[in-house]
C-alpha cells in the first residue's frame, strides 16, 4: 500500500478539515487512509495545528484518549469580517436592482454559492461556540445560506414550507401575521424534519417587521425546540422595533429612494466590535 | 510581515482550492497572502498538484504567462462513486420513510449539507469537462442540491419559482404539465436570474414523468439557453419513457410496497461503468 510524504499528508488534512468543519476525524480514520501510524498522524495533526493558527483559520481541537481524534472550527478575523460586509453592501446597493414596487432585486445574491459561502462564514463565526442541532429556515430565499451553515457547522437544516406537501408526511401547521403587509399566512414543518427538544439556529435572508421569524419562533414552540439564536442577512432600519429580539444582522438597510435611484445600506457595526 | 514554511504553505493552498474548486487563483494572489516570491508559490504548486493526483483528489490545472495561475478540478473516483451511491441507497430504502400515499419521505436527506455535499459531487464529475454558466432547479427540494453543485463548478445558480413573486422583478413564466398528475402548473424565473445565450445545467431532486424537467428546458428556451445536461438523483422506473432524454439519474426507484413496507431502490449502473 502506498506511503505518502509528511508534506503530503499536510495538505491532505487540510483539504479533510476544510471540506467538513466541525466534525470530529478520529486518528484511526487518518491512519487508515494515509497508510502510517497513529504517532505520526499525531504528529501531523500537530503542524497542522500550528498552521491553522497562524494563518488565522480558526481552531483544530484535538481530543485525546483510545477514540481520540481532531476537530477544525473555522474561524474569521474581524478585518475579513469587516471586508465582506463591505463587499457585500457596495453588491446590494446597485441602483439598477431597485425593482418596481421599490423593492431590491437581491436574488442573484443569495444564489451564489461563493456569496452565499462567505455570508455563511460571517453568520457561522458568531455561533461557533454554541451547541446546535439544527438551522432552521423558512423557503424560498433563505435556503442556500441556511444549507452553506449547516455544513460549516455541521448541522442538517429543517426547511419550513409555505404550503403543505404530500410528500412531507405528517406536518404541524401555524398561521402567523406578516409583520409588515398585516396579512395572515401559513406555514408547515414536516414533524420529520426536526427532533423534538433540539436547539435550533434561525436563518432567512430578510428582516422588516419581524413576521416571519416570530412565526418561526412560535413554530419552534411547537416542536419544543431551544432557539439558540436567529440572523439574518438584511434587516431594514424601519420599524425599529421588530416582533423578535435577540437577533442579528449583517446589514442595515436604511432607505430606497426610487426617484433618485439609491439605496443606503450599511454594514452592522455590532458585528465588527 | 510574517513568513510561513514550505509544508504550511501547502496545507493553506490545499484549504484555499478545496474552498473554491474550478477557480482559477493567480500566482500573485499567492505571492501577496504568504508573502513569498511567485518562484517559491511556483514551487509550492508542484507538490500541491502532485499530492492533488496522487491521493485521487482531482487535479491542479496551471495557466503560466504573466497572468499565471491555478485551479483545483475535483473529481472522483469509480470506487468512491460506488460507494456513495450504495450509501444512499441504504439510507432513500428504510421502511419508516414510506408516507401515506405510497411516498417516501426523503427532505432530511436533501437537507443534509454533508450528504447532499456527496450527491453533488457524484453529479458535478460528469459535467466537470463541460462548460457551464448557470445550475438551474426549480423550487423546493432540489435548491441545496443545486447550490452544493453550483458550488463545485463555480457558477451561480438559477431558481425557478412555482409562485410569482413582488421581489423577481420582471419574470417569465410558462405553464406545463406535470408528467405523472397530469395536472397544470406554472413555473417563473426572473429576468435578471439568468443571461440570455448561457450554458446550463438542471439539476433536480425526483423525477417520474419528467414533465418538471420538460418545463424548465421549454424555460431555457424563452432565455435561449443551452442546456448541457439535466441531473437527478432519484428516477422512477416507472414509466421508461419520460419526457425528456439526455439526462442523468443517480439511483433508480423500482417500487414502494406500502403492505410489505419496502422499498426498492438501486445505484444507477450507467454511473459505475
Amino acid at each position: 500500500m502506498k506511503k505518502y510524504k509528511r508534506i503530503q499528508r499536510v495538505g491532505a488534512l487540510m483539504k479533510i478539515f476544510t471540506e467538513r468543519p466541525n466534525h470530529v476525524f478520529s486518528y484511526n480514520y487518518f491512519a487508515e487512509i494515509f497508510n502510517a501510524a497513529k504517532s505520526t498522524i499525531s504528529e501531523d495533526i500537530v503542524i497542522v495545528k500550528e498552521l491553522v493558527e497562524e494563518l488565522q483559520y480558526g481552531k483544530i481541537e484535538t481530543i485525546t484518549g483510545a477514540s481520540g481524534g481532531a476537530v477544525f472550527i473555522p474561524s474569521i478575523s474581524l478585518e475579513d469580517t469587516k471586508t465582506i460586509l463591505d463587499e457585500l453592501c457596495v453588491m446590494f446597493a446597485k441602483p439598477d436592482r431597485i425593482i418596481p414596487g421599490g423593492f431590491i432585486y437581491m436574488t442573484d445574491l443569495f444564489n451564489n454559492p461563493s456569496i452565499v459561502d462567505k455570508i455563511a462564514n460571517v453568520i457561522s463565526a458568531q455561533f461557533i461556540n454554541q451547541e446546535l442541532d439544527y438551522i432552521v429556515t423558512v423557503e424560498t430565499k433563505g435556503i442556500p445560506l441556511a444549507i452553506m451553515c449547516g455544513k460549516i457547522l455541521n448541522v442538517p437544516v429543517a426547511v419550513i414550507r409555505r404550503n403543505n406537501k404530500v410528500t412531507e408526511g405528517a406536518t404541524v401547521s401555524i398561521n402567523y401575521i406578516s409583520g409588515s403587509s398585516k396579512t395572515i399566512q401559513t406555514m408547515s414543518l414536516s414533524k420529520r424534519s426536526l427532533s423534538e427538544n433540539s436547539k435550533v439556529l434561525i436563518v432567512d435572508d430578510f428582516m422588516k417587521g419581524g413576521g416571519t421569524a416570530k412565526g418561526i419562533y412560535d413554530m419552534m414552540q411547537e416542536f419544543k425546540a431551544e432557539v439558540i439564536g436567529t440572523a439574518v442577512v438584511i434587516e431594514t432600519k424601519e420599524p425599529t422595533e421588530k416582533l423578535v429580539d435577540n437577533y442579528i444582522s449583517l446589514l442595515i438597510l436604511d432607505s430606497i429612494d426610487q426617484q433618485n435611484k439609491a439605496i443606503k445600506i450599511s454594514p452592522n457595526v455590532k458585528l465588527l466590535q
